[in-house]
Parts: C-alpha cells; sequence; structure tokens
C-alpha cells in the first residue's frame, strides 16, 4: 500500500501549472474549462484536426471525452492523442456514453488501441463495457444494480485491474463510492454526495481537473488521480451546505475548487486503501 | 373543457422518470440539460447520425431544437425523429428561428413533413411561420406587434388548431401569455414574467422541460405540456423574487424546477381554458 | 484628444437596441449570449453557411470569434463578414489563440485580408502576432512578459496604431490594463481586476458586449468600444465584491451587467487618455 502525498501534488499544482488540451462536448465543456481554472491550471479547447497536434504541443496534459462525439473529431482524438504520446504528455479518456451505442462503443475501443491513455474515468457501466467489449447496460448514466458497494468492491477491483494492466492506464471508476485502481493499487474515495449525480457535467468537469492534476504531478499520476477526485467529492460537499438547488450547487462546486487549499484536502478526504 | 390533472403529471415524473434525447442548439445545451436533471428526468444530447437511431432508442423521448441549425445535424434529426415515431415516442420539435432565414424556415418545413411531432413549441413568429409558409416577421424573438393578448387570443388559436389539426401535434406559443393549442382544446398559461426573456435559452429549456414531462405521460401529451407550461413559469416566479440580475435569475430558475412540488405546481399553477 | 461621451452610448444602447450575430466558440457561447442580453442588446447565434448572410442581414453587427475554430465555420465567418461589410455592419473581430497554432494565425490573417473590421479585440499576444505575421509567444492566454505596463505602453500604443491604420479598425488590447487605440487616439481602461482572468471568456463576453455597445452608436465606434470595455470591467469589480469564488462571480458580473445604468459607468470608469 502506498500513501499519497496530498500535499505534495498541490504544491505541484501551484509550482508547474498545467496548461490542459481538451477535446470534449459541447454540453459540458464551459463548466469543464472554468473548473481547470479554478483548480489553478489553463484549458484550451481545441478540435479541429488542422490544429490539435500544434495545441497539444504546447500543453502538459491532454483530455478526451467522448460526450457528443461525432464523425468530425474522431480524426482529431487520435492525432491528438498521437502527438501526447509521443511528447510523454498524460492523457484522460472519458468513454462516456460507451456501451449506450455501437458508435460509442467502438470508438472508445478504438480509441484505446491507438492511444496509450494515463487515465481511464468511467461510471461503473462504461469501465464494465471496455473490459467486457459490449455494454451489459444501456444508457448514459450508470445502471444501479452495477453500482460499487463494500459487497462487490473486491470483483470489480479485480476487474478494474485487468483492465489497468492491458491498457497500462490509472482507472477511475466514480459514482457514490469512486475507485482509483491501477496494476498494484486500489482506492476508495468516499467523498461526494447524491446530489452530484443531479448536475449534469460532473464526470466531464473531473475529468478536466484530473487532466491538470495530472499535468503537473507527470511522476506520479496514481496521486494526482486519487487527490482529484478526493477534490471534487469535497467541493461537492462545500456545495451541498451553501445551495438552494441544483444550479446553485454546481456554481457552489466551482466556487469551492477556486478556493480550496492543500490543507482543506488533507483535512477532508475521505480515502481508504482496498489493497 | 378538460381539467389538466397537475398532480397525476407530477407523480408520472417520479414513478416512471424519463431519459429524453435531445438534440438541441450548442448555446443553451448545458441549462438545457441541467434543468431536465432538476425535473427529475435524464438527459442524453447527442447529434451524430452514426448513433441517433441507437441513442433514441434506448430512451423515452426526442427533443429537435433547430438554434443552431447545420447541414450536418438535419440528417441526424431525421434518422432520428423516424425512429422515435416508428418506437412511439413523444417527439418534441423547437422551430427556432423559423422565418429569419430561408434554410430555417425550410428546414422546419422538411421537418414537419418527414417526423409526426408530439408537440410543436414556438413563439408567435415561428408559429406563424409554420402556419402561413413564410414568416411575416424577422428575427429569432418574436415580433412584439404579434404577441398573443386577450384581443387577438381567439383568432391566435383558431389558426393554432388548424395547425394542430394538420400535423397531429399539440401546439404551444410561448411568450408573456402562453397558449397551448390542440384540436379540440385550448389555454392560457400566466405564469412567468418578462424578465425571462432577457435569459437565453428559456425556451430551449422549457423544450427540454416538456420532453421529459411528455415521455412520462405518454397517455396524456396535453396535460404534460401545460403542466410543464406552468411550472416552468412558476419556477421563474419563485427566481424573479430571489435574484440580483439575469444570471442569478436563470440560476435560482433551475433551483426552483429541482425543488418543485406537485403541491407548489397545483397552488401556484395559473392557466384558464379558453374553449 | 476626444472626450469619450459615455451617456450618450448608453443612450443609444436603449434607443436602438442591437440584435448582435454571433459566429463564436462553443466553450463560451452562453454566457456570450447572456451577457448581450443583459446589456440590453439581443443575440443570434448562427454559423452555417447557409444562413448566415440571410441572418447577418437582419442584423445591426457582426462578432467573429475563432476560440474553437474549425474548416466547416471559416468560409461562414467569410460569407457573413463580406455581407455585413456590404451592409456597413460594424463588424467586430477576436482572433483568439493567434500564434497558439499556424492553422489559427493563419486564419486570422486570412480574415483580416477578407474582412473590413471595425473593431480587432485581442491579448497583447494575439495582437502581436497579427501585427508580426507570426507569435512571439505561444498559448492563448498572453506572454506575461509581454503584458501593457506604464513602462511599455508608449511603444504598444506605437505599434497598434500601425495595425489600426493597416485595417482601419479600432484595435483592443485587454489585459490588466486594457488599450483601445486608433490611428489618432489612444485610451487605457484600469477597470477590472486580476480575478476575471479566472473566469473563462471574459474576453469572448466582451466581445459580444463590444458587438451591442458598437451597433447601437455605429458613428462612434471609438467610444463605444471605450465605453464597453470600463462597463466590463467595472462589472468585474461589482462582481468580486459580491462573490464566494469564481463561478459566482461570472454569475455577478452578467447579473451587474444587467442592471449596470449610465451613471454607474460614468462615476465607475476608469479611463485615460495617452495621445
Amino acid at each position: 500500500m502506498k500513501n499519497i502525498a496530498y500535499h505534495k501534488v498541490m504544491e505541484n499544482m501551484k509550482k508547474n501549472p498545467s496548461l490542459v488540451h481538451c477535446i470534449t462536448n459541447y454540453v459540458t465543456v464551459n463548466d469543464v474549462a472554468n473548473i481547470i481554472l479554478a483548480s489553478g491550471a489553463s484549458p484550451i479547447m481545441a478540435d479541429d484536426k488542422m490544429e490539435v497536434e500544434d495545441i497539444t504541443s504546447i500543453c502538459t496534459s491532454l483530455v478526451i471525452n467522448i460526450g457528443t462525439l461525432n464523425e468530425r473529431t474522431i480524426e482529431s482524438m487520435i492525432l491528438a492523442g498521437k502527438k501526447a504520446n509521443e511528447l510523454g504528455h498524460p492523457v484522460v479518456f472519458d468513454p462516456v456514453g460507451a456501451g449506450a451505442s455501437i458508435f460509442r462503443t467502438r470508438t472508445a475501443q478504438k480509441l484505446i488501441q491507438e492511444i496509450r491513455f494515463s487515465v481511464i474515468r468511467g461510471n461503473i457501466s462504461e469501465i464494465k463495457t471496455l473490459c467486457y467489449g459490449s455494454g451489459t447496460t444501456m444508457g448514459v448514466d450508470a445502471d444501479e444494480a452495477d453500482a460499487v458497494s463494500e459487497d462487490n468492491m473486491k470483483s470489480i477491483i479485480a476487474m478494474t485491474q485487468e483492465l489497468s494492466a492491458a491498457t497500462g492506464a490509472v482507472i477511475a471508476i466514480t459514482g457514490a463510492i469512486d475507485l482509483v485502481v491501477d496494476c498494484k493499487n486500489a482506492y476508495a474515495v468516499y467523498n461526494g454526495n447524491a446530489d452530484m449525480a443531479r448536475i449534469t457535467g460532473t464526470g466531464c468537469m473531473l475529468d478536466g481537473v484530473i487532466g491538470g492534476f495530472a499535468g503537473s504531478n507527470q511522476e506520479n499520476i496514481l496521486d494526482a488521480v486519487v487527490a482529484a477526485i478526493a477534490a471534487m467529492g469535497l467541493c461537492g460537499e462545500y456545495a451541498k451546505e451553501r445551495c438552494y438547488g441544483t444550479s446553485s450547487m454546481k456554481m457552489y462546486l466551482i466556487d469551492a475548487m477556486s478556493n480550496l487549499t492543500a490543507e482543506q484536502l488533507e483535512r477532508g478526504k475521505k480515502v481508504e486503501s482496498k489493497c
């Protein structure tokens, strides 16, 4: 078991702020950009094949999210991903809706074949689709029957470690309980609350935050991912206390990220090592 | 005259929550997704022709909004619409800016020919364009001279009922006074306030809310539409009381939707039957 | 030196409200639309080549922003720009990220060749790229070493006046200190604060506000630009006082714009003539 160096991760965010190239969906892109800025990193959104290699080259990390996948940008994702691999930049992948359409499932598989990802983050249904080749569930939200619990956690970790071994990526499954897994380690993150699922794009925002944390902590991606997920959940907790409803909750969540300190994260994190 | 079953509509939202497939514009899409979630339904945004039929197949309803129309997505709208028709899903259409460009007017007409819509919602200028084949007014906002008033309401209802008869859709004209019309019924909704027009996308958000309400109330689309419009207006009233300006008003409107109860709607609705 | 007629500019916003056609990026488009509405003007977002000329024809001004440039919309930008030129509408250009990729730099140059812009607004790195043909800095944010200061202001004004002479446009460089320059005049605007850089799209929003101000003040574009930039900065100051973090700051900034009066602007502006 490995201790997560929260302070070090946050310190590196300040010392070496990331510039995160995002090829993401048009639904939540504004919140993604704003939460990246709130976390202390900077975003660049660019998805045309004429420039994605140039843009990725001036960045520290790349986030690929297939939330509103279209044929035009798949080529851009592959070009950017290959360039980021060449340059050794961390690449985060969010297979949004893998399993919900053949197009998404196949594109997610293709991207995993073509690009070496540092982090793959999805809900349980999406990660299962990547593990088993086809989705057992339908939709872009996770099937509740599949949700991670203390009972099934062990077998989910085993499944996820195989995906980690096959891809070389740190795998993050987010939901009521979040799991972060690599070949040797597994952590459960208990921060956050159920109302975060009533905001669109908490997952996409988290992708961006992970992109920033990973870009500033390239020597220690696992710590960066655990810290980013705990930070996001913690900000959701602060937001929940202050909000009147789901929209002000989103606002206060980003506000909380813009004010988050290493001390708050160290004190507020709820993380347990599971192997 | 038919009584609107507000409680029943809201109860069905909880019992059979909708999954709403949206092919909508990139201006207001985030607010559309968030207000759908706030209302208790779930959104999926997907617009590539490679997947729209798959996505619509796992949903309960479809919303088509041409707010930022482009050539790429027209084919997707038709594919998704035909599939939704085949499956018997309610399909909501918002002919944003019909009359403002030949491209929008013709596309709106083409979509009405190819797809059987359950609900068509627009401002008075857009609906007039659909009724008369070409716009008498210009722009994406309604011409104020055309606004629905107690004086012209009767003739507007007559015009709208013809469109309803021709298309089979419930027609909703929104503005200072909202009208909901089918072949036999007409309701005026007096909820809301003028400041809602200073927020972009209140119409688009309403499309999404209608999509969710209709998906959970497929046996009674008319009631679903009246209830959704009254709910939206009522949330605008709550928001107006609390806000400092137009942006916080948008936030509190979505907040209000996330807290809205059947009791609040029953008590707060301002709806009159007009035929 | 010329006095800026703030009251007159604001009065014209009310007397002749603008309809602003925006071809902009999908990251910040919602905030752009909302701040245009907040300022008293109206936005239309339309980017398909099938309709951009129609749409521009019913508007008072055009804003072109290459924030998420793609091949599809370049042709639309040129078609709309030429039509707006033909009709004598003010056209605002934001060369987002010029210098960050060859694609953006070349497209920005091409647009300047094909379209007569009334206003060009960018950060210092983007404007330098336009002045010197290729970027000396990289990224979509300005290089801090290049930032406008009291020390280098004179030489930056000289450089910018050459660009103004070559293009016929009022040039605005925004940053900690904003500069507005035409062939004969130069103003420094000291409103705003550093936290505005932690919100994505303050520049894009400003483009939209300038589009509205310019559309209502076509006889006096220079005054419109100075007033719009001072107004934006002033709203940032109000927002800073009230906010808890970066997301509520964005909200209060738009709120402040929706409440801004000519008197507040007159009293709060911090503008100095520099030549």
